[in-house]
């Protein structure tokens, strides 16, 4: 392992951990706007166990019938993937990509998009906690093909309209101290095997579990130096002869993307990647996570006893004026330089 | 001059301008505290004119011979310096340095300390005011040395605590964000040709004009590239043979210190420094400025027709956690790096 000491980058990141948390910081109750905006000052997230307890959404929709029933006829789109991998990086397989085989290396990564469809809800529905229920009792389900509801396209004011009313229509603390409206209100329902690539998006995220739970890793923007980031050629998933294959797009830009798990932390690592200390932490059923707008994080899910994960988040736009914005392009111009 | 664009600190420093305003902002009353917080988020300056009209320090010390009656037979510290550059790059003289000559020559810059000593306070005063007489008359004064008092060590509380309940113990939008009392209030004392170099302090600073007025030059932290900061010998100014005389210390560390003026930008200027797009606020009596954390700023001021400038300040400790501490640093490293 390279020594960085002297290094302004790995100055950077350990300077970061020493003078900050090593925990995600737990409130007994939803903060005042004020003290909201002291996390969004220090762009620092925070957990509040039970604050969404109350919400209809969090009451009633982990009963999978009652989901069923509010949506029966309607379609859905779907992200199909053959193990959960939606919008991560993937190898290609042999036979399509470059024959490497090294497992660290890089150049048979690309990002994989997952195959779009529209289901009908109950299908989506019986589908999804069947799966569960084979992969709790053994019965296989490892093979099959994976299904989520991701699109983060506002869906729960659009795609699924008839469950709005039940979540509030924005969270008080962060509209009073943002001063804005939520750009979009997502909803997620998926199992046990999906989970969502380590990346980071330009929105103050609240974010509550509504059924099942989310485990979330997280590491601030300055840890960019440490995830990776590569210029992945772009691939979708397509239905074909009873399988999903993975087609490399022929037009399409690469898209900049971390190639390294902080789970799996010695795989495609970079010389920064071992200063990197994520924070991790799990939402249950009505918790709310405050993610700082540009924290990298990545989530994976359990389900609940119904068979089913299901989670709603609010993304308020970041405020680009301040320093916080260009620092973080900085440090990403920086940090790629130093780890091409 | 070099044409800098791809380089990232270029990139950094014309992005931050592009998405910020080109002048300090002006509000028409004292924020709420989850407005201040706003600012602070954003490490954003503002102004509020007329903020602090109705203190008893605004309304009554502009009067000289008030200010004199209430400090009466006390000794103060005063700053004492040939041309008002107390704590400030100063080139060495020619006999007392290596004789280098070329203006724009970083080696015989040396970091500039005030004589100190005590003086009665109504004489300190006196020597002001008539001084300012003779400036404003064009009657001499130009040649006199200069006097200062700028202990910033909470010296309101302290040297001066006759006059400390004529303002208030803290700025209630400051103490109620930040959740802390100052860490000190400092009074400031002195005439037209003082001076307070560029340079920059961890404090979440609350500045209030009383009598006179300040001019500030400001530039956010991320301008570290621009301000062509030097590792200066320190020197120290003290009385001998009927003028002041800088000597070189003995001992001492060199102090890191900006040199480049923003106000002479083409001497001692770094491949970046015309990037730099420096803001400019005056501030009168009963004008209130937030200068947010580790912004550089140079201040000259003026005075009021009783010839004096007198203004008071509240240091609020900043916060280090978060993100722009650290990445203030990696930007001084980067910078210090580039502009060598």
């Amino acid at each position: 392992m390279e020594d960085p000491s002297g290094d302004p980058i790995a100055d950077l990141i350990t300077s970061f951990n020493e003078l900050n948390p090593s925990a995600v910081e737990e409130l007994d109750e939803e903060p005042s706007p004020l003290e909201f905006m002291r996390y969004v000052a220090r762009n620092a997230p925070f957990v509040v166990r039970g604050a969404a307890a109350g919400w209809p959404a969090v009451r009633r929709w982990d009963d999978a019938a009652y989901l069923r029933e509010q949506l029966a006829g309607h379609r859905v789109n779907v992200a199909v993937t053959p193990s959960g991998n939606a919008d991560a990086p993937t190898a290609m397989e042999e036979s399509e990509g470059e024959g490497e085989e090294e497992e660290q290396d890089n150049n048979n990564l690309v990002f994989a998009k997952p195959h779009e469809e529209d289901q009908l809800f109950e299908e989506f529905l019986s589908y999804l906690t069947t799966q569960e229920k084979n992969l709790d009792g053994r019965g296989g389900g490892e093979e099959e093909e994976v299904r989520y509801a991701q699109t983060q396209n506002d869906n729960l004011r659009h795609e699924y309209s008839s469950l709005y009313s039940q979540v509030p229509p924005s969270i008080p603390f962060a509209r009073i101290a943002l001063q804005k409206l939520p750009d979009a209100i997502n909803l997620w329902i998926g199992g046990s095997r999906s989970a969502t690539a380590l990346h980071r998006d330009s929105y103050e995220n609240v974010y509550v579990q509504v059924a099942g739970a989310k485990h979330f890793v997280l590491l601030p923007a300055l840890c960019q130096p440490c995830v990776n980031e590569r210029a992945l050629a772009p691939a979708s998933y397509s239905r074909g002869e009873n399988r999903l294959r993975l087609r490399a797009e022929d037009r399409g830009d690469r898209v900049p993307f971390a190639v390294w798990d902080p789970d799996v932390p010695d795989v495609r690592a970079t010389k920064y990647s071992h200063l990197a200390r994520p924070l991790r932490v799990t939402l249950n059923p009505g918790d709310m996570l405050y993610l700082p707008a540009m924290w990298y994080h990545k989530v994976t899910q359990s389900c609940s006893e119904e068979g089913i994960c299901v989670a709603v988040n609010y993304w308020y736009d970041m405020e680009f004026s301040g320093p916080l914005y260009p620092l973080t392009s900085f440090v990403r111009s920086l940090g790629s330089q130093a780890t091409k």
